[in-house]
């Protein structure tokens, strides 16, 4: 079982991509391909040489010619450079000869990547891209985080239903509970989108929890919340930065305090536990879920730790055998309302 | 001019109401109507008699028999609740009674009482309620944040007007920078709703700068965000969530590391100023813009210090006369995009 890894994507790349790769097969042996421009990807391995035995572990190059960046149209770049690192990792995959791919490149492109070589999968609508964020009791799953801003009620059903396969089999939960992001708990509060959702969320096999606010995505009232890709994007990014403004208000303020200042020393058991807690690195990547095949998305500013945990991501996902499983739930032989 | 006030509305209702009405009468010697039942007005009013000398204060009662609760169907209960101190205070600024009214109460009530008895002002498709969000450098105003959850391009380009004109008068903003809530930058970037929008804002007399995600929204990169009000009620509720959360995070891991938590008393300074910094009833209001006449919309958790700041809000609002201003700009003499 061999992962493709997009060494040029990310903002660090070639650096933590290599690196988090080697870190990786270290732990888990597995069988890594890098793709990507072979003399970047020898040249940040031998950076390595003199603390790691390289030839002991799994890794196998494959040169690539171009890169898709941040600012490429996805659908246009994955079209156009068929021999980018991103694309070559997905062809690997659609032929078998990586049971999954990992990149911290465009969202975007990664997703084109993989609807255009993996293919959608038998009776999905459109494939979803989660999220895990961090919650009072652990973390949270948020589907979709982007990936669709426009949707219709069918589409936040299959988020649902297979972000559900997700959690049960990847994360090992028991009967995840499944919360519909809303503006109210009552049924009829919501818009149009998701008053018709609740609807078919309400008939699906699920552990459907009913509405949630706002308020209640960061307490931990459900395992996975359901929202357009729209809603989810900027719940993301907004929590991101309200985090941030807390730090720096807290920064700002000990400043101006010395006695708070002061007592910082003191304070570093805690700064490490919130650190560790909103630390994305620590989930590494994200899945994308309703393609033929394991597509792990990694945060653009992944560092090594984060690509290496986003590879075992991949590994265990291949292990689940998740596509087979949302095959069966949305394709032809069982429909997901019924 | 007096302010009219919903003294049954809100969570802390009647307890809350009279002791803000009390405080804002003490410190603007404004003349305000309190509007409910009469016996529990005197009654918490009889509480204060020890402390101040109420004969001083411009306080008015109207005794109203009924009440409209959180649970009840806003439309609705405006229509049949005739006698709610919510619809007469309404009413008693559609008579030219009162200049505004405040209420703590059903926010959808509110709306709709306003909506009944003030109505529209000409050339506003949707009125919308206003929200102010801390951030880095102060404050960010959000528009619409619940009222109206499904909108057309030409609502959000109104909102934007219409939140313009109340952050230049009423908070003295010379040239408010209005954000377009979005996923990424770009004009190409957004779900359908928004890049229609930004045409529109592009187009029009605001100093717009264009798309702002999630993460910019507490930064304080706009003066003014805009989205429908289904986003904006899970933003703003998330913030909550996530807010607590965090700070719920940092008591937990105190109380893990000893160390930490001697140092608790050093620290008072800074979360006071944390404390301050995200304290909603320093505001204590928000604004509803477009219909005619003052209408401030208090948090149903208000305590007496929300309710006297909201009361100072109405006031304020009831100087500028806003909606004179948003008539000039949205009106048949103003087309919004011209």
């Amino acid at each position: 079982m061999k992962i493709a890894l997009d060494v040029m994507g990310g903002d660090n790349a070639p650096q933590a991509t290599v690196e988090g790769a080697i870190l990786a097969s270290k732990e888990t042996n597995a069988e890594l391909i890098l793709v990507g421009d072979e003399n970047q990807i020898l040249d940040e391995m031998s950076k390595f040489k003199s603390r790691i035995d390289l030839t002991k572990l799994n890794l196998e190059i494959i040169h690539t010619t171009e890169v898709i960046t941040m600012h490429d149209h996805p659908a246009k770049a994955v079209r156009n450079k068929k021999d980018s690192s991103l694309s070559v990792c997905a062809k690997l995959v659609a032929q078998g000869e990586a049971a999954g791919f990992v990149s911290m490149g465009n969202s975007g492109a990664v997703m084109a990547a993989a609807l255009f070589y993996l293919k959608r999968l038998d009776g999905v609508l459109r494939p979803t891209i989660i999220t895990r964020f961090p919650s009072l009791n652990g973390s949270v799953c948020i589907a979709d985080m982007g990936a669709n801003v426009d949707c219709k009620p069918e589409n936040l059903l299959q988020f649902a239903i297979m972000t559900n396969i997700f959690c049960r089999k990847v994360l090992g939960m028991k009967d995840p509970r499944v919360g519909l992001v809303s503006i109210g708990e009552e049924p009829t509060k919501g818009n149009e989108l998701s008053l018709a959702a609740y609807q078919l969320l309400a008939k699906a096999d699920l552990n459907f929890i009913g509405n949630i606010e706002g308020y209640d995505i960061p307490s931990g009232k459900a395992d996975i919340v359901v929202c357009d890709g729209f809603v989810g994007n900027v719940i993301l990014k907004f929590g991101e930065g309200l985090s941030d403004m807390i730090l720096k208000l807290i920064y700002r303020s000990f400043k101006k305090h010395p006695i708070s200042w002061a007592s910082i020393p003191f304070l570093w058991p805690t700064l490490n536990d919130l650190r560790k807690k909103v630390d994305y690195s620590e989930f590494g990547g994200v899945p994308l879920l309703g393609v033929d095949g394991v597509c792990i998305i990694g945060h653009g500013k992944s560092n090594a730790k984060a690509v290496k945990n986003a590879i075992i991501a991949a590994i265990n996902a291949t292990k689940y055998d998740v596509a087979k499983a949302i095959s069966e739930a949305l394709g032809k032989n069982g429909k997901a309302d019924e």
